[in-house]
């Protein structure tokens, strides 16, 4: 495909902007995604003078796609990657010291997310970023960019009190100086890495141990006969080592190899391009396997060490983010996946606050709903650094048992955040009315009808991250007439509450969202009512525009082929009440409750909202 | 997202090439994809100074998103369209002239398609086109450049033997012109239009009656309290007319209204960018209900009438391709589908034949192929034109049923191509092998394992248009090693033939495919035996990039949760010979066996390879 760097560009230069990105990583870059949403004052810089070009992270994990799907990216993820179906492990027989198969297992999900893990290099993600940010927001990544000095002023004398004086830099190596200038910024999101300049310039300690063992990555197209040489391995040698491979598009594949008696670079760098030392101690490990190579695309070595940021909002006006605020092993293939979470469970609340709708105390539930993802990443990790490194011979668990226990983890997918500013605490009702539909979780997608043309299609489709929040209606069927009241009186009770009213009825940002977007599923057949005779909250009129007939879709069973429904998914009583959820814009569940509990979802709603 | 236009390029100004495309609407850029895998020596011209804006074709059937899915575009299309899913009928009531539904009635292929019909605007599916085109094989289009003479010289004198003059205009309307050029081309391909220039130089007539009623087209956002105004619909109420509206993307609606009385463009054509009086003549078709628009996007007055022509190929070195060959009216979104599959089934046999592999003589099976087709268009066009006009009220068919008549000729997916050149006739032993795949039909596409690394994806993934063809092996379980033995003795019977084992392993074209590629489909399970293992046809060696693991696959049911399976679905007995499926580099079956059977194979390359 067409690749295009969108650096040289006319991104504006102006001095005060709502949001200063450090870093385009993907963090960075899905940092500036989310951002686009609210505002076009934002700018994004970045030392390195052209995007990832080889190596570096590759892991998707479900929950990531599902997030890149909420841009309309995941396709285009899928499109380039190798999926990731099945995990092989393989220990060396007793004596000979050759490998054999221990077992396959499945690789897949299992966590009801519609994605499978892929496989990309992170260069190919990050122009994916960058294309989508260009082409639909004209939001340029101003490269070979230094951030030098950091002042914040008090937020009581300045509207942008966050200065930061900037270099353009012609030579990496030399910093030798286009010019300088200064950003003033209402926010920073540092998303400037593992040595992240944002968090030494304000003297943010780390905890953890940043030493460890060292271990040696490399992409490889390789020459093999190993049979597994395409599903991802982990392969322990007895008295040789340990390898984890990982299968990558364009015939590629990526090797870890731990290196227990450590290696010198300059060993492995014999100007060949092709690390032949590590490539070497990978084909001793696969004996009686061999495994030979032309072609390396990328290598490194590095040392294990865990590090994690004891703060994640160092100043009132200033976030750290991804790897700033978190390193470890890349063995769990996590780094991207939680680096590109952390800004998209952020950037969306300060986008909410910049608007002037939510106040900016929810910017506390960043730090309370993303360190605990951190810290048990810290412990999968270290679980999975020593499995790797023992093999699976000592007593304590091996590698595919840690994977194992943690699958929901690292999919992403069986995250909760708990109870707190934006997460209702619920109650017993909440529960009762959505049986299979947890707070704080991100909601399972579902396949649906849309009402207006019998469209199938995954709920998900119409979840798109755009800063709103969905209030999904499940009314069951309403052929019924009881059901149809019972339905039109929620949306009166709705409309008659002034602050429901004007939360649906505010539109923002670039999308001209509602802050409340309504969704209504029913039970019946598509035909058996017409849409406009539907409460205008489910059909919003505009002037330009005319109705809007994609809020209202429906369950029927009769259409549908597919083995899960929304009512049955999310256990809920078609009969019942008449159910309400509430997702925020990152599709997480803040609230549930029936269509009585107006004044409930409006209490949840001026916890936060401005007044 | 990011549209580019390429047309500023560095295309060389080369004057002799391969071969020259007139026109760059969908079959012209279709040509350009297919010529693109065989060689780089093209060039594309067209008089207009920008891909199409607005309007147009915009209706996507079935096979013809296979086609572009065999060019990894099928996925970018469905990103941006909106699918036709249900089709309804209204018509007036007795009395009142209101409208009142009929029926609905699913517009889904059911043909075996994995695709289902879908709407996108030409300009979209030409920008699609046009960013593969430069991306993956830097062809761009030459804008502003008008044909204007046509000299063909002999064959035996010229390599390059059909000379087109070229002019590089500034200003469409004077042609004022920036230069002229010679382009000196071994083969011309006319997807120049139902006007075409090219038709027109070689003075071929045409059949058909090009006079018929006239008829508004117009793409608008509606405001509409219609129920079914985002489904497929035709309408006719009798004494006001009949419209057939099709959904669009982006919240448009397109619109057809049959103008029996006549209209005049002036009175269409007032200045508001709305054409009023249209939308206000479907409006009275379309009472009690009500339809009218802030926002037109395109409109346009046609009169329906059809041509064909009586020559595809009016000389040795030159070909008619889609509007050019065939011209009819739009209500049957057939247009851009037949036109793209005129290139697709031509322009594989051009560039085999420019690589020296093919006889020229298989030329005679594009027109052989393709006129049948459009005589086919030609009748369901007249049929259907007649249905709306006259709406159902007659005693001779509606358009429901009409459409029902011809649904899988509309889908593009029930064509055969009769036996010729390229297909064989077959007999009682192929038919029995293979029960349910048709000689000269697309083969259909199955949910498939890929042996090495346990995914599961169609089949047709891995049959990219590369100009390859594709011999499918179905072995059986090979765990059984009778099964394997067979297998065994076909490919050393497939490899002791030297003209297939030439075939088999010369490579040719930009992807460096082989010319036979031969695909193994096993039905035992992954890990029973070791790819490498199996006769080394199924996994060749390359010294750079090792073996190739994706050309074994297995039908597992075991693992497999799809309904069906391909040995199900080809009607092939796991038991019985080892059945083969010969299919052309455009997926039509060209010839059927069994493994025993390797003269019969060779005996059909023979027909048209070159010696």
């Amino acid at each position: 495909m067409v690749s295009h760097d969108w650096s040289e560009s006319t991104t504006s230069d102006c001095a005060n902007v709502d949001i200063l990105i450090v870093g385009a990583g993907p963090a960075g870059l899905m940092a500036a995604c989310c951002a686009a949403q609210y505002t076009r004052s934002i700018r994004i810089i970045d030392l390195k003078e052209s995007r990832t070009r080889t190596g570096h992270g590759d892991g998707f994990q479900s929950r990531t796609l599902e997030i890149l799907d909420s841009f309309g990216l995941a396709q285009d993820i899928l499109k380039q990657s190798t999926p990731d179906v099945e995990g092989s492990y393989w220990t060396s027989k007793k004596g000979c010291g050759h490998i054999q198969r221990v077992g396959i297992e499945e690789a897949g999900n299992g966590h009801n997310s519609r994605f499978p893990k892929a496989l990309l290099n992170q260069g190919a993600t990050e122009q994916i970023l960058l294309d989508y940010l260009c082409g639909k927001h004209q939001i340029f990544v101003e490269r070979s960019t230094l951030a030098q000095t950091l002042h914040i002023r008090d937020v009581a004398d300045a509207a942008f009190p966050v200065s930061v004086g900037i270099l353009h830099v012609t030579d990496n190596d030399n910093q030798r100086s286009k010019g300088r200038a200064t950003v003033n910024a209402r926010y920073l999101v540092a998303c400037d890495g593992a040595h992240s300049w944002t968090r030494e310039q304000l003297n943010v300690p780390t905890e953890g141990d940043p030493s460890g063992s060292t271990w040696g990555v490399f992409d490889i197209v390789p020459i093999s006969d190993f049979p597994d040489i395409r599903r991802s391995c982990a392969i322990h040698s007895e008295g040789v080592g340990s390898i984890m491979t990982i299968p990558r598009e364009n015939r590629m594949v990526r090797f870890y190899t731990h290196l227990h008696d450590g290696v010198e670079k300059t060993k492995v760098d014999d100007s060949s391009g092709v690390p032949h030392e590590l490539v070497d101690r990978a084909a001793r490990t696969m004996k009686p396997y061999t495994l030979t190579c032309k072609h390396c695309d990328w290598w490194s070595l590095y040392r294990v060490g865990r590090r994690l940021t004891t703060k994640y909002r160092p100043h009132d006006r200033v976030f750290l983010v991804g790897d700033a605020a978190h390193s470890h092993s890349p063995l769990g293939g996590q780094g991207m996946n939680v680096s590109m979470q952390d800004s998209y469970n952020l950037v969306w609340k300060l986008g909410a606050v910049l608007s002037g709708l939510f106040d900016n105390a929810i910017f506390d539930t960043y730090e309370e709903e993303r360190r605990p993802v951190a810290e048990r990443l810290m412990r999968l990790d270290a679980k999975l650094v020593e499995a790797y490194e023992n093999g699976s011979t000592r007593s304590d668990k091996g590698v595919a048992e840690t994977r194992e226990d943690y699958s929901g983890f690292m999919s992403g997918i069986e995250l909760i955040y708990s109870p707190n500013k934006l997460v209702s605490h619920g109650g017993s009702s909440s529960s009762a009315s959505a049986r299979h539909v947890k707070l704080g979780k991100r909601i399972d997608s579902v396949p649906v009808t849309t009402h207006c043309d019998g469209t199938r299609t995954q709920l998900a489709r119409y979840l798109s991250m755009n800063g709103s929040w969905r209030l999904f209606v499940f009314s069951g069927d309403l052929r019924q007439q009881e059901r149809m009241d019972l339905l039109t009186r929620f949306a009166e009770a709705f409309m008659k509450c002034p602050s429901l009213a004007k939360l649906n009825q505010t539109s923002f940002g670039n999308s001209k969202s509602s802050i409340i977007e309504s969704i209504l599923i029913h039970s019946s057949p598509t035909t058996a009512f017409n849409l406009l005779d539907l409460p205008d909250m489910f059909h919003p009129f505009d002037e330009e525009l005319g109705w809007d007939y994609w809020k209202v879709f429906t369950d029927d069973k009769e259409h549908t082929t597919d083995v899960s429904h929304a009512y049955e998914t999310y256990g809920i009583d078609e009969a019942g009440p008449c159910c309400l959820i509430l997702c925020r814009p990152d599709q997480h569940v803040a609230w549930i409750g029936d269509s009585e509990d107006v004044a409930g979802l409006d209490e949840h709603f001026s916890r936060f909202v401005c007044k």
